[in-house]
């Protein structure tokens, strides 16, 4: 089955891919840009961006994540695309060192599914590195290192950081759901 | 003549009504909540607003206002608002302590008027206080010092922040070209 992956980020786009291969789930990219909403809450984000998707398209997946300091409230969290783009690692990490350093990567991944609408939500814990460590992923994978890991995201291939991302978590849960309406077999 | 200001900030309103009365332009308040767009300028998220309040409306006022920090790339900007609920002004002044403290705070003010869409553009240079000081206005005010004072928005009155600021320059632009569309005198 198909379903229609809308980001203009190339990154998420593989990793979803990969997530929803085992489930028998082929996933098409549209590059479209939808509108995202200043909203406290990922899921607003992400029912907003796949309200914008046209009717016409009637399997679609979007998705919104972010990374959320607990020494700074919550920030960047659902503005984490527009402050890595703007600062780098830089000011976060000033401001860190003198506040604690633990940290979340959340994601909400929403599903227009005929007429159904699901959201599915994957988290992953840890704690922010003093600098900047490796060079997969994109984002804030360089600095985020996951509980129990002394290696950041970004120091892990791919399969590494789906089995225990954020993203790997909600989209491994959406592709259950996708598998279930089918009635095709379990993951291979 | 009315004019709807859509704005959930009763701040902003009272500033409106003000800076909007001397042109004969009487301003109506809805509180109603916009969706406000994550984007890199204020004419965007202002143009979103605007297209979102029910064409049923047809006189409508919405503006959108930033805080531009030189030595953050422009931040907090377009997030003016939400940063500072979820900040107040601690890491913001901790970041500045090595940087350039010059800012300024703009406002793009969007009309809609019967079938036409006007912009209306203010900008106020400044720089950042050590501290905040002051009570009057809200937002970021404690801490902006505009070019040629010493006091921040915050230590003066409505009357003297209103003559120089953002807010002031675009309002009186939108007044002007209200009055200008129904012949009327000038401002009082």
């Amino acid at each position: 089955m198909d379903v229609t992956f809308v980001s203009t980020n190339r990154g998420k786009f593989r990793e979803v891919a990969d997530l929803l291969a085992p489930y028998g789930v082929n996933v098409r990219w549209s590059r479209r840009a939808l509108p995202e909403l200043q909203a406290d809450r990922l899921e607003t984000v992400a029912r907003a961006k796949l309200a914008a998707v046209p009717a016409s398209l009637p399997r679609v997946l979007v998705e919104d994540s972010g990374l959320f300091l607990d020494g700074l409230g919550g920030f960047p969290g659902v503005y984490s695309a527009p402050i890595h783009a703007l600062w780098g690692f830089g000011p976060i990490l000033e401001l860190l060192a003198r506040r604690p350093r633990g940290a979340a990567f959340r994601t909400v991944a929403a599903l227009r599914w005929g007429r159904t609408t699901r959201l599915f939500h994957g988290e992953v814990r840890g704690r922010i590195a003093r600098r900047p460590r490796g060079h997969h992923g994109f984002g804030f994978d360089p600095i985020f290192i996951p509980e129990g890991e002394s290696r950041t995201f970004a120091q892990m291939t791919a399969e590494e950081k789906d089995a225990i991302s954020h993203r790997g978590q909600a989209l491994r849960r959406a592709g259950a759901w996708m598998r279930g309406r089918t009635g095709s077999a379990g993951p291979a």
